[in-house]
């Protein structure tokens, strides 16, 4: 199994009994940024924030920005499709991959997808490997494409005072027909715990931070920030500013920044990672405060709430088995609440070792199926990171060898 | 096998022997338009102008824009994962396609990839059908994310003496960190042609046309149009402009618009779809104007400059078997140039019938090998599109089965 910086939240990267590990610490280098055609040739080791910074010498930017991107590595944000904040505009690390080399379950080594800006011949075998989480081949070689640096980001905040009102202003962005390049929600718990370790004074202004970006160039980017303040004033913000340059704009978004580590303070943390349809977020936001108090757990949220994807955070008491044991519970019930609101169980971590009974409620078992065929036609010998991002993939190949056959 | 419109130019969606054909005439309708979500529903018989036409009533915009649009149907687009003209900066079909409903070549019903913004449960198996030309399972139903709508775009034209002049036009506009919202190329074969029919005096201003448009708002689009221009001055242009108001901006992407009818006046013709590297551009177009001279055939080239796809069109005069011979091994050796250059042989209308060999030329064959396992696993009895988009379906079969045995 390959396992790159190992910060992956679901497990994806913890072996199992017996199992080869494959690491790439010394699989570091950037072989190639070619600033022409707009890409860089990595090494799977290479950390995110390093080819951003090579990119950024060249005036071009990589935009996959997960949190973990000043640790992860760029092999490990293409075995889970990495997300982040600014991909609520510019994509996740899928469209950004052209070419990957890989070796294959039975040991060739290939390459798929092409550097080119364009390209259909064949299936989207790069594509797949993508979100793969190491099941079906180890990329040793990673293509991706690069843009042009971004003007400057203007950032807008929004307090409110119910998630509700949060989820309004969340909908008056869309229904102006803006894409700002952030839109982040931070919940009360959250601010709560920041208050409590940096004394910011968060939350007398408030309940529900909004935090967005925008980053057109000149006017067009002056203006755009004022449409999102009002947009977060019509949503019934109680206070909707524009930060005035970038040392108020960081103080700002410290809030999102500092959220998880205040609540590590408090004791373990589970990290959630639901998606739903963006206008569910409110509802679903409302499901998890009512799973929290009925299973007495401490769940606080932050969110890419512009694309609808939601990291609430179980805060385990540590050393309380029954506690733990009650937040497992409500974990599990989270992910069948946003299946039943048309969302998914993994909206950027991945399935791994932890979230394989919540894709066996998202996904039908003839999907489940195609994906164990897949599987065993890659892997034949099933022998890629074994006993991950499958339910159960012992049953689910002898039911799709019964379906196929 | 499915057929859509039967718009596409390789063959792909024409029955071989004993095929059955599924049509989706009668499956043409727009489901919903999600505004809130924006996204659309729609069944595989819907024309791309149609759901262009729908999303704009609400201020919404579906990107891909292949230049059948006005004929061509969602199902063939998803299909070929076509392209078009703005995927220069907005990308292509795949990039739009949230989830399909898709028989299996088992005959099971599935719903593959989510509506959610992002979602990482499971492969990718909504992208691999995009573009997998029907051979992997027959699209009932599809969901597309759409855009909000844009600002009017402004055309920037430039004639240059030479193609490789035209091509520094297109280098200096990347180097300047400019993705505009269309960068297409007008040879002079294609400029005479419609000078020829519309008697347009194209060819006295130069022997290459670029094209470029801008889509951003206000003042920024007013600065990137001038930048362009002046870009194309830099790139050596014989003269460069901007066009001052719609009937202008009209009047010069005529050229483009009508190239290909012009040619078609003259006789069948043939299409290319080659990409490289942009970089390559030139060099690619030097080695097309040599592989013609060579084989005394006439070839015309229209390109979407900015993504290095290019279509070169050749000239097949009706009824000499001789002429028609040499264009298709000016054909065929075209496809190999591109290759040699680390482009591809299919940019965006796919392999289907006419492109297999060019397939097996640039894929080697342990991803040839991937793409039988893939194809054996999801349709055993190989009833999907047989004899489509496989350089030989039954030895790569045979090979895979050895290799993965």
């Amino acid at each position: 199994m390959p396992r790159a910086a190992g910060t992956g939240l679901v497990g994806g990267a913890n072996a199992i009994d017996g199992c080869v590990v494959v690491v790439f610490d010394a699989m570091s280098q950037i072989v190639e940024i070619d600033a022409v055609e707009s890409l860089a040739v990595v090494q799977p080791g290479v950390i995110n924030d390093d080819l951003r910074a090579a990119a950024a010498e060249q005036g071009l930017w990589y935009p996959p920005d997960p949190a973990s991107s000043p640790w992860s590595m760029i092999g490990g944000n293409v075995g889970t499709n990495a997300g982040g904040v600014c991909c609520v505009k510019y994509g996740v690390t899928r469209d950004y991959v052209r070419e990957l080399e890989v070796v294959t379950g039975t040991g060739e080594v290939v390459r798929l997808g092409r550097r080119t800006a364009k390209g259909v011949a064949g299936y989207d075998l790069a594509g797949l490997m993508v979100g793969s989480e190491g099941t079906l081949g180890i990329i040793t070689e990673i293509v991706v494409a690069l843009r042009a640096a971004r003007s400057p980001e203007t950032t807008i905040a929004g307090f409110f005072d119910t998630l509700v009102d949060a989820g309004r202003g969340v909908a008056a962005v869309a229904a102006a027909g803006i894409t700002p390049s952030a839109l982040e929600l931070v919940d009360r718990e959250c601010l709560r715990a920041v208050d409590e370790w940096k004394n910011m004074g968060l939350t007398s202004d408030g309940n529900v931070l909004l935090l967005a970006r925008t980053d057109l160039p000149g006017q067009a980017g002056e203006q755009e920030a004022e449409a999102i303040r009002a947009c977060f004033e019509q949503g019934g913000a109680s206070a909707a500013v524009v930060a005035e340059d970038e040392q108020e704009a960081d103080a700002l978004f410290a809030a999102r920044r500092l959220a998880y580590p205040a609540l590590e303070r408090l004791g373990p943390v589970l990290t959630e990672d639901v998606c739903v349809p963006r206008s569910k977020v409110p509802e679903m936001l409302g499901r998890i405060e009512e799973i929290a108090g009925r299973h007495e757990t401490r769940i606080a949220n932050i969110a890419h709430a512009g694309d609808g994807n939601l990291h609430p955070l179980l805060l385990v008491p540590a050393g309380d088995d029954e506690a733990k044991r009650r937040a497992q519970v409500a974990f599990e019930e989270i992910l069948d609440a946003a299946v039943e609101l048309g969302g998914t169980v993994a909206g950027e971590h991945g399935i791994g070792l932890i979230k394989r009974r919540g894709l066996a409620s998202e996904v039908s078992p003839g999907v489940l199926g195609m994906h164990s065929a897949i599987k065993k036609a890659l892997d034949p010998h099933g022998i890629l990171n074994p006993g991950k991002a499958f339910p159960d993939i012992d049953d689910h190949t002898a039911r799709t060898e019964a379906t196929l056959a």
